[in-house]
């Protein structure tokens, strides 16, 4: 049956080719938020939702914590990982050494820095407000200009790649998670996020917590704290471990928690990523 | 003696606000970035720093962070914590329902969504570079404007009050650490901050190294991690804890550490900041 599924938009972004590897045949639908993506799940708009959750340079993406943590009806039931390869762009006919201007968002410029200390030292670096918005600003620039963008967006926008791969760090790797109202059943090569606060941190919370995984044997993958927003020093962690919730060994741990917290959440089980996909 | 402490700029920022509570008497001066901060420091070109680290609301500023984590040569020797009020400023005269634009950093604005929503529904949210820079596009804008920006910055731009205090949640602080080339001498009240990364996750790694601490009775303040930015998964964590390095118990449970890490920096021991101040 098809789906429809909701991603981070506009197209051409990261987020749709995660989407897109995800989830080939289905109807994908850009939209502007995360937490729009949060609501269109949850009121069964769409029937699912991709949205960036972590990067291997840049950490998480707190928007996505807080969206877990708080919205209701909502689980993880999907994992994806793809890595960012950054491509330069420009108008077809555009020669390199009259490139003025550099577009992108932040982060990517930032991502590409000794690329274009090295090719464009005297470019002007610009943000934009979005990789994809970069092509855009490009295309409208009065002087000759180039765009730091995903590959993708290169024939979406019918502009010609002057630089592949260009990003200074290999290791640049997205993970995204697909949101829907339950998990996923046991596969048997599965992974579990959970989050959880305390009502006052004594000086073993955290540790005892984690030893109902230790204790048992289960990997964590993940661990990630968040503020609660009602004081500074009070958080809620986020963890990813090894196993489906249910898996006794984790239903047990989880169990094992579930006493000394104050706020128990299961954001969801969901099978592991391979990367040879 | 009087010391040079350079912060996070421009003039007018929270953290211009954290400084001058730190050190009235001292010589502050603007800096555009934080990495700039550490290099200044580091390198001897300004005494002291000032930049965030942490907020109530949106969680950790991961730029100071990372350059605690990679940067050699600098350390935390004292805490600032404020609470962040905004304030809506306008040009002398403006009619508040005349207002068709608003301008903020994009945090800012939607700090005070509710405020907005309520007192000025129809005017257009835009989003500045700064909540300083806020107040300088309100100035240039050819309609009439308001600015969301600190207190500070409505008597250095010589503009009118016409909200106080508007943020929504009312549990809005920011935590502020100085940086040095050493941390802060033993007083009794003190906080140690570390970090510490794994060659490989182990189930137990992170739960057996805060073992360390919880078999002491030391408390955690906080534990935050940060990505390797080698690979998707390894992470660098960091952690506050009550007392000063030199404790014996800190000083014996670092050293338990030692031995289970790959990499351990002490980021610094450093007075508590008290509320009272």
């Amino acid at each position: 049956m098809a789906q429809t599924i909701a991603y981070l938009g506009p197209v051409g972004t990261y987020t749709e080719e995660a989407a897109l590897l995800y989830a080939p045949d289905n109807l994908l639908t850009p939209y502007p938020t995360i937490s729009g993506i949060g609501l269109a799940v949850s009121s069964g708009e769409t029937d699912q939702g991709v949205v960036p959750i972590e990067n291997s340079l840049e950490g998480s993406v707190t928007y996505t914590l807080d969206l877990l943590i708080t919205q209701s009806g909502l689980s993880i039931c999907n994992e994806i990982v793809i890595p960012i390869e950054h491509y330069l762009m420009s108008l077809p006919g555009t020669i390199a050494k009259d490139i003025e201007v550099i577009y992108s968002h932040p982060q990517a410029l930032a991502q590409c820095r000794i690329y274009l200390d090295a090719k464009y030292p005297s470019a002007q670096r610009t943000a934009s407000l979005s990789t994809v918005a970069a092509v855009t600003d490009m295309k409208n620039s009065n002087v000759p200009a180039a765009a730091i963008a995903p590959h993708r967006a290169s024939f979406l926008h019918n502009v010609e790649v002057i630089g592949i791969d260009i990003q200074d760090n290999p290791n640049n790797l997205t993970r995204f998670v697909v949101l829907d109202k339950t998990d996923h059943a046991y596969t048997g090569n599965d992974k579990t996020s959970i989050c959880f606060s305390f009502d006052n941190d004594s000086p073993g919370s955290l540790y005892s917590t984690l030893g109902e995984f230790a204790e048992r044997g289960i990997n964590l993958n993940r661990v990630e704290s968040r503020p609660t927003k009602e004081s500074l020093g009070q958080y809620i962690f986020l963890i990813d471990c090894d196993g489906h919730r249910e898996d006794t060994a984790v239903r047990n741990a989880i169990e094992g928690i579930s006493s000394k917290v104050s706020m128990l959440k299961i954001l969801g089980s969901y099978p592991k990523w391979e990367t040879s996909k």
